[in-house]
């Protein structure tokens, strides 16, 4: 059995829905990651007696809790009072966090107003995490059954506490392992056509099968029992992978961190030298957008006239005298023609699909495929960028378009 | 006191980390904008005890709970289990739900899984909430104190159940008296900034006034009690928007309905029947993203050459030629030429700032501005794209540049 972890959050904000709590799925990854069962989430707003039942409760029923919120310096954060009070730990003055808080200040040439004061309260006999992001010190405690971590809501001060020190201390307190995640990743491929794909494939009992859509890849996810024999793990992740085909752009897992498409073709373009300019019609500028910084992508182009070709139109040879074009005015390698042929009505109409056509020049070739898309337009755009990456990932890895 | 109310989210997806649960989120905004005051999230996997227990200290503590997710065909979706079990009512089959399931596969020429069948079992004496969005049938029942209603964690199909059947319900079920927002939208100009403006303004001690700053603009907010004289709401909004002057692009509530800036940047150029053409650097591809699909923008090219450019160049020269170059080749009416200065380690480095320029050439003259942008590359990419569309809106209000 797994010990068990819940996420526990302060905050009116999160309760009324001003913001979404994107914390507690980060926590949850990462303590499934470990090894832990996470079992709950729980938010509530800044309600002291709330605070006070939950912590209780919480203390009696799982293992371990993290507690993200309501550390700052305003009276509406009370997780220090709380906790005194559901354990009868009274507040002290913790001297060398007031030296802290008043550092933050310091360096930043402003006065500590008197309200940060109250960041420097904990209940006696807590283990301070000091946060050097922000002004907030955090702090962990045995309750009961439970071990709590107490860390500020704000999203990159807790991940940082959580990497920095948290992580750590729950590797060393607690007996875990971690099941094994493998993670191909794919473009232009459905679930429930993956699902036929790997039909025949026979999925032992111990290892789980699952699938995440995304909009920027569908993943396909194996995972197996920490004890699972390495070897029997290989070949079933090559079984999957064979049945997937060209269409799997990464694997995360195994020793491999694949990243997403983009930082798969920034690699290969990389370390080929190679240098791109691009023509966009449905993705309409977000192909180069998705690309922000790339060194590579010498120029992009959109326009409007370019859009809603008929059927019956030469893609190739509109895209070859695109492609010409831009060479000379862009002075790259490599360019990538995008484009489209089906109705504006289509292109707008989440109910209708369009077909896109992409077409790649290099110094030894012309290379295109042809994709159907459907969704509402800016499922369409996004797709649409992605499809053209995708024809320069197979080209770059040598696989069929 | 107004009645209080639960999320309640089932699914291992949840508890994971897998799926974020912006349900939970979007639902408390709804329920707080009917008047509800939002007091507890809780998120549990799929474990039946967990369940019940959980249904029935909910049954004890709220007015109203709305719960998503688990009423899916497979083994592990056991809400109406759960809740037969936590109030005593046996399960029962319902002719009605099962046809509309069937109706569902036929409609799309597929055969019904036997599984679906699971899916028009309900708790004996709720009322069905029928799905025309998906297989899953919601439903709805008193129980102790508290009235709940389950529908599918997808969150179109659960918007859609929410939007089309369970507000009405509420609204007739509950007697709430709904605070009134109102809500000011900026871009360019920070969350202190906005409070350093506004510093002189009083606001009354009944009224709230709240921040929210996403990506793509600052919401200043003031939330008014249900029985606020309009006139003087309708004075004090004038008084924040005057001291925020030209910041403000848009306002929610009092009857407006603001949109996004794309949205307000759209309906001007369709009024004036302006057309443009854009040089980004800066946003890369993004500016054109943004605008999928709209009529107006006609082309747009990112050269990365015009990237990195010396702060002693004479910009204005730079985009006045850049600009009738583009006119010629795009016959866009209006052109936007958006350049920056600084280096190319500033622009990649979140610590550094770079300054944006942007320059618009219209029928009757060139327009200008400059700011300065920091953090990591992407927050400048996507404030670039903003500020220069923010250009394009301040023209056509006829506003300060």
């Amino acid at each position: 059995m797994n010990p068990t972890l819940e996420i526990f959050s302060q905050g009116e904000e999160v309760v009324t829905g001003q913001t979404v709590d994107t914390n507690a799925a980060w926590l949850s990854t990462q303590a499934v990651n470990m090894g832990f069962t996470v079992t709950r989430h729980t938010a509530v707003g800044d309600k002291l007696d709330d605070l006070v039942a939950l912590l209780r409760e919480i203390s009696a029923r799982a293992d371990c809790c993290i507690c993200t919120g309501g550390l700052g310096p305003t009276s509406d954060d009370l997780t220090a009072e709380a906790v005194g009070k559901a354990f009868n730990l009274p507040l002290e003055f913790d001297a060398v966090a007031f030296e802290q808080i008043q550092h933050f200040f310091t360096l930043r040439n402003r006065e500590m107003p008197e309200s940060n004061r109250k960041q420097a309260l904990f209940p006696q006999g807590v283990e301070r995490i000091d946060n050097t992001w922000g002004t907030a010190p955090g702090f962990s405690l045995q309750a009961g059954r439970c071990w709590f971590a107490f860390v500020p809501g704000v999203p990159s001060e807790m991940r940082h506490l959580f990497e920095e020190s948290i992580q750590a201390t729950l590797a060393r307190r607690f007996s875990l392992r971690p099941d094994i995640l493998v993670t191909l990743k794919t473009v232009g491929i459905g679930e429930s056509a993956i699902q036929e794909c790997i039909r025949t494939v026979e999925i032992p009992a111990p290892v789980q099968l699952g699938f995440r859509a995304g909009p920027d890849e569908v993943q396909t996810k194996l995972l197996f029992p920490h004890d699972y024999p390495e070897a029997d793990m290989i070949a079933l992740v090559e079984s999957v992978s064979e049945k997937l085909g060209d269409t799997v752009f990464a694997v995360d897992g195994l020793g491999q961190a694949g990243g997403d498409l983009v930082s798969v073709v920034d690699s290969l373009m990389r370390a080929g030298q190679h240098s791109l300019a691009v023509v966009e019609t449905t993705s309409q500028g977000l192909l180069a957008a998705k690309c922000i910084g790339l060194p590579w992508l010498r120029e992009s182009r959109y326009r409007q006239t370019l859009a809603n070709l008929e059927p019956g139109e030469d893609l190739a040879v509109i895209a070859q005298s695109l492609a010409a074009e831009m060479r000379g005015s862009s002075g790259a390698a490599w360019i990538l023609v995008q484009l489209y042929t089906g109705s504006l009505q289509a292109f707008h109409d989440k109910n209708q699909a369009i077909v896109l056509y992409n077409g790649l020049l290099t110094e030894d070739g012309f290379y295109q495929n042809t994709r159907s898309v459907a969704g509402p337009i800016n499922v369409k755009q996004n797709q649409a960028a992605l499809l053209a990456l995708d024809l320069l990932r197979r080209h770059l890895q040598h696989k069929e378009l």
